[in-house]
């Protein structure tokens, strides 16, 4: 059998950063998914009731690699109260040749928050104008810095605006990234004071009820949604369908839960209503921004395929630096 | 973060031997399903196309535990020219309280094999005539072996006959069985002719065609159907429905991928025929054999209930022997 590598979350930090090769792995992915014969079956949900926690696996075959992941992303809301982190997990390489192990990436979620916030910098180099400078912020969480991060990778950011439900997060937020990135953070008091000078805006909350309505838009704001992956999550007002160009990562996944669910739902769009992927823009095959003056959002609920993009990084770059422990796995049967 | 216990698969064969302890652990595990608000989500599927190869992934939460599984079995059907098994895979611990991980049990589907073949052991258990002393196996892969083992744990067998495609692979099991169960095994020239006087049949095969047929069957004999674990494997010819009193392991998942899939799609069955399952006649909600003539069939397609039951033995065994290796993973978040 052949060996196994095994990574912790300390050596997958320092293999995988957060920087533009991330960010072209990732948009490669998307490219994949709108022009090859990717393979991602519906996300499989576990839900533990009784313990606010539940378990998503997700999991993609890109025919280009010779790898795929099944990553398995736990989220328990108690966590928080225990000195734990809510979100965690781990992914697994299988080989695409023979199915066997190849590595366990013990990252601890870090691989998804990577992909995550790479998969928000992909949207707002296709989608934001290409001379956008002010962001806002809204959620103060890990994503919240990461998506950040992100932007400034692919737009010279100058200005941000942060929003929170707790204004102290937010405030702490602010002080960090003046800190750590040497740009201008203010506080916004609202949603919409957020907004108002932004050229992009990302959210990044687990908000129930919507937190951007078609009021708050102005022309040429580019919205990246992030925190919407699961049918009680939104942050986009289903009004908002109608100001804006609607882009979205998998067109499946958004139906049922993303952002379009919820239109979907309140009866703004059918059932069927079709918008194009961010793979289909990046392939050339769909329009996103027509000019300054548009309104573009992209709804990204998290795709398989992202897994597997990042995973395959990951165990490549690990195997490049001979990193991770060895696993010697003996065949008995 | 706490520590993740790994182990490979020659510490987990000899911490979960195929005994009486596993049979009881499974049986406890389909009595869960019956009597326990269990939940188990439909088997995630990722089919590989052009690669011959597919993984199921499959999990379950049950309440009285405190730990869960989510159980990764690949089918790579070109591996046997490689030298490679066609079945491999691994299971994953977590902590229902947190999510967290707490095992990798890297046993290349040694655990799957052995609650698979545990699962055959309980249907024999609750569904075989008390006195059944002759066993016919069609098939001649590990679960003809594994299954024939764990029926002698429950069951005193004093006579095997053996059927498959192979011939060649029918005489050396048969010599294979002979010399380490110290029991007469013959080879059958075909099905009917190994049923013919067994009390138990036991159908191991990935068949595409059905193997048993209504004609074929006799009183008082009882089969478990354990081949049968997608849309396109069937073991049992759907007249087979009219003549046995039928049981399953798992209801909504042997209508889609089970024999009843068959019979339903043959036009046999309704698509919501119901019939009762395994834990429901361990927990006395329903009944099986109601006395010696009858002929009963369980079909036993594999639940996600019976992964989070073995996995949760072995990591308890290695945890009581202070088996495995310790990963420590830092937590820099």
């Amino acid at each position: 059998m052949p060996d196994i590598t095994i990574l912790g979350e300390a050596q997958l930090r320092s293999l995988v950063p957060l920087d533009l090769d991330a960010v072209g792995q990732i948009e490669r992915a998307f490219l994949s998914l709108a022009t090859e014969p990717v393979v991602m079956p519906p996300v499989l949900n576990l839900a533990l009731h009784g313990r606010h926690g539940e378990v998503d696996v997700k999991t993609a075959y890109i025919p280009r690699f010779d790898s795929f992941a099944i990553k398995v992303s736990p989220g328990f809301f108690g966590n928080a109260a225990l000195g734990l982190p809510s979100l965690n997990g781990l992914m697994l390489v299988l080989s695409a040749h023979t199915g066997l192990t190849e590595a366990v990436l013990l990252d601890n979620g870090y691989l998804t928050a990577v992909r995550t916030a790479a998969a928000g910098a992909v949207a707002a180099r296709w989608l934001a104008r290409p001379d956008a400078r002010r962001v806002a912020i809204i959620g103060a969480g890990e994503q919240a810095r990461l998506q950040l991060q992100a932007l400034m990778l692919v737009r010279r950011v100058e200005h941000v605006a942060v929003w929170a439900r707790d204004a102290e997060r937010a405030a702490i937020y602010a002080a960090d990234v003046e800190q750590r990135f040497d740009v201008r953070c203010s506080v916004a008091s609202s949603v919409p004071e957020a907004l108002d000078q932004a050229d992009i805006a990302v959210t990044t909350t687990p908000s129930r009820v919507p937190l951007i309505h078609a009021h708050d838009l102005h022309r040429g704001l580019h919205i990246t949604a992030m925190g919407s992956d699961a049918d009680y999550k939104t942050e986009l007002e289903p009004s908002v369908f109608d100001a804006v160009r609607y882009v979205c990562d998998r067109l499946q996944q958004v139906r049922t839960s993303g952002e379009l669910a919820h239109a979907i739902r309140a009866g703004v769009l059918p059932a069927d209503a079709t918008f194009p992927e961010l793979g289909e823009i990046i392939a050339g095959r769909a329009q996103g921004r027509t000019g300054p003056d548009d309104i573009t959002a992209c709804d990204l609920t998290g795709t398989g395929a992202q897994d597997t993009a990042i995973a395959v990084l990951a165990l490549e770059r690990a195997r490049a630096a001979g990193a991770g422990m060895i696993f010697h796995n003996d065949m008995t049967r």
